[in-house]
């Protein structure tokens, strides 16, 4: 699978300066790469590593050039670039076409002649799997669900009854599509399940980590546009609806009918209210919480770092007693003494 | 499966308001619904829509009805009548009695005859399964665990050793009941397993989302009352005890040995510390964190909201110097001048 | 599997004061242990309970014991002293050797003959199982996996391609271990994957929570060292590095490239920003949020518990205008009134 540097120039139109000779079999680290590898840099925290590097080549933007000790491809996007080298490298596995003996799949599903059922999967009555997709072993799919083609599920996924996933879409171990919204109405004092009726639409290219929920609508559909990239442990609530190429990172907890717009960019751990609206290129930081519509596009945060505890333990009892300390600023600048029994009136 | 508005007044016990021969198929949201389907309000920020609803028909209540354009079922909790209507318009798929030719079941476990058990389904010995209880497919039912009458397990739910699941509850994909808690001795800086010896039992009517997750008890059981109701993405640690008809967002984790109280509502991402009891009736808004007793009934919070980024990193240098800007009000309070100075003594 | 107090304190190294031939079958809680049931106690919090007790006896250090009315085992570190009798009256349920009938082994797999394989299990080509291994139902074990002696997967545990787990670990269920990191490169304004190869390497002791997520390396390893033990629903990201006998609570996220320190204690819903290093011994409170790097050992917080709602929102909104209240403050200490138009400039 390897090539060698003016191959990989040629095929990914890059500028290359050292031996078009050079042979590439792996990529590596700054840091880790030796005879063989390919590396990238972009991050400038990273310029002394690049300085030292004993990759075979690194792949880099042209105002780094001079700054590697080892040949260059040049690239626009060196990551992206560097990204598509290494799927050239290291492709993924192939999957043999067909329905393993152990998978239990209706006859009245349908199933592409070049798609590849794995061990102990099922598929159920109404479903569909397009060319040359990947259902890993266990994975579970429901009545009437829609997988596209070349739709890689990984292993243990669960799509319920009639969601859909776009083409080249790739969903890790653990991932649910469909599983009923949170929805229940208050009768005396106790609660009564609202039936969740809609459905889930999973765009194309959208790729779906470990272990993250996708709730079905609760009468209309739950909606991830095409290109949205969602890390693990990420719980999208009912009738949420995810604009294209927005990337979620792990652990972010989205409730129902929230809107995102696309492009956006949420970090771990955010969290995002339901029945709001957030519109596109909105950057949401760690652990940002957003209550509140946001209109503008920009960066976003609420988060507070971490102090040692005997520091924080004396601001938090200030953070407290804020309202008093603000009541007393407040008459000090009216001239007053700002004692404190006159803030406790 | 349709249904006239005269029907649906009679069984539902709603007063009707409108021609009792219109026919109702599905549901609908007031925006979305169109002929033959039947919406329902209690939204005020949606009085626009009602007013401009195509439905064939409203589900509302008394004082409501004069603004909605189209016939009405008045209802005293229309989202509660709502959902029951919805009920019955899509009913959940019925699934054949028997066992799955691919099942794995010990002799030595008790399957009711009118319960169905799917495809990839393990049954370990001396589980029981109760009349008309769902096992979907993948669904692990470890030894001795009871699942009760009606109960819906709907695909690879794992329900550990000796945990029981009260009659008519669901639980989703990914559930996992009576996982071992965690629970470790110190002992010489390392650390010594502790037995998770007590069980989990889960009460009537609770409804348990996609990849929740309740430990079983380190010697008593965890326990969840009856008709507690838990969103995806849960965790409840070992000896959490939880109150009937409470309900929990998604993405909240709640640490071992706490116990909630009955009626309560947890919103998204909150977090309830170990060791603590909260009383009846406590509503905690999106990401309230708990870390001590709650005796008395009402809304707790602690959550703040973004800002814009700029913004978020002026006031969050404040808050991380306001025990010092403290000191310096007292300082002014007493007559000084509050220099810095004077408060890093 | 009973033992008697003297069996106990000579095979525990205990000090016994009490009759040594009462006879231990069971452990329990101090206030619910009977006749037959050992308690222990090390929470002080508890000690009306230890002098209320009718367990048959209680594991305790020396300067507790006189204020227990029931016979002690004295020992230096009770906790793990009593974990180890519970492990012994509660010894984990025995596998039986061999491959169920059920289970979809590759024969280019090494299964050790002492090993157990369950029921649906699947077990790819190259995957090495060790040793008295434990494989419980419905896991799935990929191509080139490798899983240690005596190491317990309880059930519906994935490892993808490649990943290793270290002798006598324990992965509850629902966990997956080696799914690709999150890992994109920007290309006009939509992302590239970038392939992630790197592995995922799980140490010796380790325990790892259900439902809980460690991702592959981008390009070298996750690493996850010996004795670390990790609750349910923790997310680890991608090159990942945690220290020896570190302690990971529920709800933890822990992004892309941290590394963590040894002996460190994560409580519950953590977050660690990426590309950070935590050193040896740090302990982060509930929901403590970390950003940068910590480089001395200690306690550290960031979390704001709960108030009444309406008292909540009162210090939030000062604290929205904490910058404005802090201008103000110094306009005071100049000499000035502080007044709202000296500080909107």
């Amino acid at each position: 699978m390897g090539a060698t540097l003016g191959e990989l120039a040629v095929r990914f139109g890059c500028e290359l300066r050292g031996d078009p000779d050079v042979r590439i079999e792996t990529v590596g680290t700054l840091q880790g790469a030796g005879p063989g590898a390919l590396a990238f840099f972009v991050n400038p925290r990273l310029r002394d590593a690049l300085s030292r590097t004993r990759a075979a080549a690194v792949v880099l933007s042209a105002e780094s050039a001079t700054a590697c000790p080892v040949p260059v491809l040049v690239a626009a996007e060196p990551h992206a670039t560097f990204a598509r080298i290494a799927t050239l490298l290291h492709p993924p596995r192939p999957a043999a076409a067909g329905v393993h003996a152990s998978a239990v799949v209706s006859p009245a599903a349908r199933i592409a002649a070049s798609a590849s059922i794995g061990p102990l999967v099922v598929v159920e009555e109404g479903a569909r799997v397009g060319e040359r997709a990947q259902v890993g072993p266990g994975c579970v799919i429901g009545p009437g669900a829609v997988v596209g083609d070349d739709v890689v599920l990984v292993a243990r996924v669960t799509l319920c009854q009639g969601v859909s996933v776009g083409a080249r879409s790739i969903l890790h171990p653990g991932v649910v599509i469909g599983a009923d919204g949170f929805g229940f109405a208050p009768e005396r004092r106790t609660w009564v399940k609202v039936p969740q009726v809609g459905g889930v639409r999973v765009g194309e290219d959208v790729e779906i980590g470990a272990n993250t929920t996708v709730d079905r609508g609760a009468i209309e559909d739950t909606v991830i546009a095409e290109g949205v990239k969602i890390d693990n442990q990420v719980q999208v609530g009912h009738n949420v609806r995810i604009g294209a190429h927005t990337a979620i990172a792990g652990c972010v907890g989205i409730a129902g009918s929230a809107t995102i717009g696309a492009r956006c960019q949420l970090a771990g751990q955010v969290g995002v209210a339901g029945h709001l609206s957030i519109c596109d290129d909105v950057v949401l930081t760690a652990r940002a919480l957003v209550v509140g519509d946001i209109t503008e596009p920009g960066v976003y945060a609420s988060a507070v770092p971490v102090e040692k505890f005997a520091d924080w333990r004396r601001i938090l009892a200030r953070l407290k007693r804020l309202d008093i300390l603000a009541r007393k600023v407040e008459a000090l600048a009216r001239g007053g003494r700002g004692r404190d029994d006159e803030d406790d009136a």
